[in-house]
């Protein structure tokens, strides 16, 4: 089986462009399809506010409680702000597309490089959270973590490699069951503490090692905001729902911020009441699953629903990162590679890319969410800025009907995101958020400097430049160090091209040189033949000296030399062969005005 | 300063054939020059015969006497044998060339096989002794032995690569000291011995571990028969003398020959005398010199002669292993690199073999001179009696005056040798022999395979073989992806060589071929262009159709593939570009009836 068979078996056949089918979706479909990012938050949030504040102790944990209103308040704001911009942007505008129109490019750039960081981010977190999910159902696995993690990122990049389409079928499935598993959670579980029917969890040592400061608690706040991960997915996605489309995706929109609110703040109120506290191997989810339900059927199936859900999450960031990293490489601010569409209609390098580096980070990290969570929520809320403040900027240019009221509500989103997004720099600068402070500067720089470049190339070679030379001249050298069938197939090549080429040999030993000038009359071809003669034995510097002489003869003029190589029919074959060959190449390439021709001769032996 | 100063500045300039020196030696000179690295070997065939005895207890270190007299006689037979070969192979007969010619090329290549193997041996035991002097004196020293060595090695490599003549005056020194502090060293021994004046060092406690048994008697004869190493030198080097050289040669033998044995009887005699037994950090002659001179200046002038001489014998081996590979490449047993003469008159790729070699084993035996020892001596007798029998073939055939009597000189010494041979492959077998009798097999097939493989290139690609056919012709096709100024100079250099090009334009999204189309009327050269549909978006297999149906077409001809490539200004802007030429140019690159050509526009950005 060679490369090109074991690539087929991989990822499949090779699909044409006609075979792009453009699925509509509807509002309860479509709300399966982008908010399992969004949702998936619900499973790891309120743990994180808790790890925070458990540090003051556990009584500071029921602070948790004021603080998931407050995030649930940010969530208002953000959601009836991306509603204004799904209304603005109806061919689907993500945060690279508003900001780079507004306020302009740079701000695009910044807004590109914090969502790849972003996905980056999505899909360690959401496979840390989702294997933390399956290590608290069967603890034997927790050993194996991050195996298990980077096992998963490797499946996901391999069904997007082979094409997976956003089929509304395949996410309907787990994104409804999750949501339908947690409501039955969260109602069972407010239902039983509004009649005192709760049994708080047995309490867990925990040392106070900090008094509950203003610092601590904005801490525990960055740490929540989370949970709002993923709310933008269906301002990008406009363009898939059924028409009209901007008012589908804005109630759609509606009904995710609703859910992922309320599962959000129920989960959070029932670990208050339940009085649990994050441990190493067991998620809160599960300890307050465990404790309303015991560890029966239904719990099982909770913990199935989460991991589906967060393997779901990981997924999107699948699409979104290949077509985000594809629009900067149609813009030039990337390598092209990514602009590719792979065989399979899929942008397969920034698949691959975004696999890799997402299965690093697990490793790094040893497979915990909570280290990779300061990294996360900074990236988040910095692009939430960045399409905010664009759309203020959009508003103050366009003046609609009802612009001042729309501007009021994107400045408040602006705003308040802003100050999270520092909040959240500040707080957790110290703990990973400086990795990402500077990432983001260092990955503009990368693309304005990649942008710079392929603008000069392209300038550079632009027809405009195009001038009326005369005809290219080309002087054949054929480069001969013997005389066989090799060198004759080399000089009758030659021959084809140009009616008068030479064959050039460059002297060792002047015996040998005697003894192929009589050869050469018999096979030469009437090519006439150049000695070059060399006292030190180098092979490089006598060509070297004639070829600048040809060059200095006519300046514009190119010259090809031709290399007879052999090509032997086995590897070990190759050290006892095109050795002078293979220097002369290296030595010639990329020498301005020189090409530089192998001509093969296959060998049977 | 780039690879080539860097080169000038270790290896010197280049030299030109003029400047190879031809020095006639006096049999004095010669004998330095020579002799070292059968000389140097009294430091140590001493104390490896000990060793071996040593295991039988204390009382049986006194076979040592008669052990080393029964070496002397072979020694005295192997000399009086190449005594013969020098008369009869004046211009230098080494095993390698007079095996060749009786009984046949396999002999001689065994006999190279194992000459090159005891020529990677002399460098590592040599250097391994050498350092052993060394660390004797200044114990200090003994725990970097292996860096020592392996120090020493690559000294000795480039001093050669930077072409150390065998200028006598060199080597007349250190050699003419040792040759006296040893005869001072057994001379006041001898003579402190028969008055009765000796004081035998304080006795090591040594526990027997085994019975004085024949194979332990002959294990340690094995041991002791590394005193004969590099005895064959001065056979190799007849030409080098003054004439008439054959006479000369063999005088300077019978010299060699006995104050080889009389400095290796002496040192025995008097380690016996002293009672000295070998120990891990000092050497034989170090305890003879200190019991019979005190630890003052001579100690160390002895020490100091004992290491140079080592290191001498060690350089021998620089100037035969790359003379020996060069005649292999040049008989085409080994890849012809090795025939290559550097431009320092020097075979610098058998001089960069044997000293990686060497200095592997230094590291592989942890600088351990007694390690080594098993490994060496087979591999120089083997050669000895290829080399004697050689000489019996030779005076069956030739019968000249006296050839009887010079047939029983060398069957004796084929004889003796080659049972020898056998001693040291049985009693040393397990301790390392092994490795050489599998080695050496391996190594002639290796030989032979190449030799197959070169004859076999050369009777293909005889010009015998040359049949007068008509033309050649070339159809030249452009890969173009894009129209620039790149594109149009790759194709004006296609029309210098050929008047009808062909554009090949491999299409993957038929809005950009009308765009391209729109601007080849412009900037196209008027070169026709051919758009191949790739529904699939592959590149490859579309122009692979094309190039089918062209050789289809005409079965005959080549295809000259021309791709038009950049070359940026720094190497991290390679990533930016070129990604579709190198595909291309991996995949067609060697195919049969194909030759591609980069033509390179230099970018200035």
């Amino acid at each position: 089986m060679d490369a090109n068979q074991l690539k087929r078996w991989v990822v499949g056949k090779p699909m044409s462009l006609a075979q792009a089918s453009h699925e509509r979706l509807s509002k309860v479909v479509a709300l399966a399809v982008f908010s399992s990012d969004a949702l998936s938050s619900v499973a790891y949030a309120t743990e994180e506010i808790l790890l925070i504040l458990i540090l003051a102790g556990a009584a500071a944990t029921h602070l948790s409680v004021p603080l998931a209103i407050t995030i649930a308040g940010l969530l208002l704001i953000v959601a009836v702000s991306y509603q204004q911009t799904i209304h603005a942007y109806p061919s689907g505008g993500g945060s690279y597309i508003v900001a780079r129109a507004n306020p302009g490019p740079t701000a695009g750039l910044v807004a590109a490089a914090a969502l790849m960081i972003d996905y980056v981010l999505t899909v360690a977190v959401s496979v840390a959270a989702g294997v933390a999910a399956l290590t608290s159902a069967v603890p034997l696995l927790f050993a194996h973590r991050v195996a298990l993690g980077v096992g998963f990122v490797a499946l996901i990049a391999f069904a997007n490699l082979r094409g997976v389409r956003e089929s509304g079928r395949i996410f309907a499935l787990p994104t409804y069951h999750f949501i339908t598993t947690f409501a039955v959670v969260v109602g069972t579980g407010l239902y039983r503490a509004l009649h005192g029917d709760l049994e708080p969890v047995p309490a867990q040592a925990a040392e106070a090692s900090t008094a509950v400061t203003w610092f601590l608690v904005l801490r525990a706040f960055s740490s929540g905001c989370t949970a709002l991960t993923g709310v933008e997915a269906i301002s990008n996605g406009v363009p898939a729902f059924k028409p009209p489309e901007a008012r589908n995706a804005s109630i759609t929109m509606g009904w995710m911020a609703g859910i992922l609110g309320l599962l959000f703040l129920g989960i959070t109120v029932l670990a208050s009441a339940l009085r649990v506290t994050p441990i190493e191997d067991e998620t809160v989810v599960s300890q307050i699953t465990r404790a309303l339900f015991g560890t029966g059927l239904f719990y099982y199936l909770v913990q199935v629903s989460t991991t589906l859900i967060l393997i779901l999450a990981a997924n999107t960031s699948f699409a979104d990162f290949p077509r985000l990293s594809s629009l900067l490489a149609r813009d030039r601010y990337a390598p092209r590679q990514f602009a590719k569409l792979g065989d399979r209609l899929v942008f397969s390098n920034g698949i691959l890319i975004l696999g890799g580096f997402a299965a690093l980070l697990l490793i790094i990290f040893r497979g915990d969410t909570h280290a990779l969570i300061p990294l996360y929520a900074v990236g988040v809320f910095l692009s939430f800025t960045l399409s905010q403040g664009g759309m203020i900027r959009h508003w103050l240019a366009e003046r609609g009907p009802g612009w001042r009221r729309r501007l009021v509500v994107n400045g408040s989103g602006a705003l308040v995101t802003g100050v999270v997004t520092l909040v959240i720099a500040a707080t957790k600068f110290t703990h990973g958020a400086w990795v990402v402070v500077l990432l983001l500067p260092v990955m503009v720089l990368v693309f304005t400097a990649v942008h710079r470049h392929y603008e000069a190339v392209s300038n550079e070679l632009s027809l405009e430049r195009l001038v009326d030379e005369p005809p290219v001249t080309t002087t054949v050298l054929v480069l001969v160090g013997d005389l066989h069938l090799g060198v004759v197939r080399a000089l009758r090549f030659a021959q084809s091209l140009v009616p008068s080429p030479r064959a050039v040999y460059v002297e060792t030993d002047p015996a040998r040189t005697l003894r192929l000038e009589e050869r050469w009359t018999k096979g030469g071809c009437g090519v006439p033949l150049i000695v070059l003669s060399s006292p030190y034995r180098s092979v490089l510097r006598p060509l070297f000296g004639y070829i600048e002489r040809l060059q200095r003869q006519s300046p514009d003029g190119m010259i090809t030399i031709v290399i007879p190589e052999f090509v032997p029919r086995h590897w070990w074959q190759h050290v006892l062969h095109n050795q002078t060959a293979l220097l002369v190449k290296g030595a010639l390439l990329f020498r301005s005005g020189i090409v530089v021709v192998d001509v093969p001769f296959h060998l049977q032996s």
